[in-house]
């Protein structure tokens, strides 16, 4: 017998999908009244089934199943249905509606289980008009400061002002704050938002982790001489001594890893950038992430090296700003091995691999034992309309995590 | 006896700086009431020692020192007296009042020659507000279309009114247009703007011609991705591509030649240019100059051969636009060998270079033959307040001149 009903999953999702902006497809964009309108079908949604229904002073939406044991932890399954702008219909919406399908399922068929299951749909997951990501599961974990709280958008309003606004209570965030070890297993089911499942025909992928990242600013000062009258020998070219370091950072990170690694220089400025001007400055922004800190570690190291030496061979200046550093999460053995039993039961193409976004999971493993499964998107796209996942996929998702579920819950 | 007062050179130089837009030293830009004003100090200087003076419908200003042989072609010694915005005191000024201490001398001396000479203060030859660089030289040469009197100011007024305005009839331009053959020589004497003479320790340069331009505009086309999911092996990063030809046109102008060659990236622009996607498209401008024609075609097809191979290893998609092709000029020998000549009569340190910039000598090669003097200015440096000339270099390139124009007209 089949517990999850493909259809209505996918009419759900394209339910949701729809209640975007007019002619700005897919933007559901956090703390705006079309946010909460998504919000309120969703609750409505959850009503319906019987489920317990709040949303709480970081504004997620909780809808419960009470398990027949409610004084275990529950298993608490989310993700967020805000979007980039002009974003697709999948990312973080696949998540919270294969939760809400998952106990939709479970009550259609009267299966009872020990956990109580709360589905989230988690507050501002995307990078917010505030400066802010995962605002509501920080709320959950602790990492929503008042200082994040004055955060202002180009309006000058508040983020408190728009947590009130999308329901919530920030004057009282302490009561939603959750301790370690009161969630007995978070799961979150999201698109790959890369090529790798499809690469490698799977159907569905293991999370192995979620990345962590490096970020460094490079700064390169030479000296901006005439480009007819100052000879080669003579130059001090910012521009070129900063093309070999982005040359060298992406050889750091093609070598031999124990850990898959990616090195992304993605901002480039070149000053003054006149036609008849040897360029005098550029500044870059660096990347490096991977599940393996000691990797990360090694490809910085090779690249800064690198960077000191053609700085010096080149004779321009250079000065590193270490901008961040966040910690990659590991997934443990243990659910890693139930979602690989759970997807092995529906389908024999199963690959584990790292997440190379962030996710409301990054939160959450402050908090209890993650699990995350992806399913492949079209192209590897997505934070854009072309954003795509097939129903077969979502289905099959679904089917694993339910399955995972019920093993865990046992 | 010497003839050049060193003293007297260096003062009008001063003067002439002084004219400058108060808190922006040194600005003159040409059209202004400010270059006005100085173009008016100019022709008192000149009336004073009794050459006819006048502008013409270039707005050119012109004095006259009539020679024992009138119908003989003149000897034009020019330069301009516009600065760039922010610029400094001797780009253009230096070979405009070299030329009047040389006719002050000779009038002061009584020394008569047989050919006429023309001291011309060109209009406008750093790039103007219209769009548009050596106006006046271009009227001279023909090269002043009717299209380009209607290019426009960041206000409307057109480059038309910008020539009335200086005093010159753009409606007759045909009357200051002069034919080849109708001038003996040109002479200018320039600042280097460049490092060459200092490293060589020289006192004099003289030019052995003004270096071609070929301009490309390279559009590197990869794909958007995800910084974090797309694995290096499936990128088509429009950055480390560019990056990679930016270098290989480093390399290419960095071999062996028969004539000094520069490339030169100047504009680099990285698009989206966020830090967490791999960059999609870059666009940058290439520069290749030589006095040798040959070698701009060796760097260039060298650079570009690469260009296609770099494409194709990474998978992107390139586009060649090809800006603009400025011919060399060539000095011919037995101005080059009268010029050495004249110069070592003044420094045993003389060498011979190529002009990597422009000037309105350029115009005038289609005219006359030309010659050029260059003096040393600190640092190589121009275009900027700390533009620097000494008083003994200027000394020594006027009497250089001088030399030749004596040498000439024997």
């Amino acid at each position: 017998m089949e517990l999850i009903n493909k259809d209505r999953l996918w009419k759900t999702i394209n339910d949701l999908a729809d209640i975007t902006i007019e002619n700005q497809p897919w933007t559901r964009r956090s703390f705006t009244a079309k946010y909460n309108q998504g919000r309120e079908w969703l609750m409505s949604e959850m009503s319906e089934i019987g489920l317990e229904v709040k949303k709480d002073e970081g504004a997620n939406v909780i809808g419960r199943l009470i398990g027949t044991e409610p004084n275990l932890p529950p298993i608490v399954i989310g993700s967020h249905t805000d979007t980039v702008p002009n974003g697709g219909r999948f990312d973080g919406i696949a998540g919270v509606l294969v939760g809400l399908e998952i106990v939709k399922s479970l009550v259609e068929h009267n299966i009872a289980i020990k956990h109580t299951i709360e589905i989230v749909d988690f507050t501002a997951e995307e990078p917010s008009e505030y400066g802010l990501s995962t605002v509501g599961s920080r709320a959950w974990s602790g990492n929503l400061t008042k200082e994040m709280l004055t955060y202002t958008n180009s309006d000058g309003q508040s983020l408190s002002a728009a947590i009130t606004f999308a329901g919530g209570d920030p004057n009282n965030l302490f009561k939603c704050k959750k301790e370690k070890g009161t969630i007995a297993l978070y799961l979150e089911l999201h698109i790959e938002q890369g090529p790798v499942l499809l690469r490698n025909n799977a159907n569905l992928g293991v999370v192995a982790g979620i990345v962590g990242i490096q970020r460094y600013k490079i700064s390169v000062d030479g000296l901006p001489n005439h480009a007819g009258t100052t000879p080669m020998d003579m130059r001090n070219d910012a521009l070129t001594a900063a093309a070999e370091m982005t040359l060298a950072l992406e050889k750091a990170a093609n070598g031999e890893f124990e850990q898959p690694v990616v090195g992304t220089v993605g901002v480039f400025n070149n000053f003054p950038n006149a036609s008849n001007v040897v360029p005098g400055k550029v500044e870059f922004a660096v990347e490096i992430r991977s599940i393996s800190e000691e990797v990360i570690e090694k490809v910085a190291n090779d690249f800064l090296e690198n960077v000191d030496s053609i700085a010096g061979d080149r004779n321009v200046n250079v000065q590193i700003e270490n901008i961040s550093r966040s910690s990659s999460i590991v997934v443990n053995d243990e659910i890693k091995q139930l979602l690989q039993n759970s997807c092995r039961k529906v389908t024999d193409s199963v690959i584990e691999l790292p997440s190379g976004a962030g996710h409301d999971a990054n939160q959450m493993s402050l908090l209890a034992p993650v699990g995350m499964i992806f399913i492949p998107c079209k192209d590897g796209r997505s934070h854009c309309p072309e954003e795509w996942a097939e129903k077969e996929d979502l289905y099959l998702g679904a089917k694993a995590m339910l399955n995972a579920v019920l093993e865990f819950s046992k």
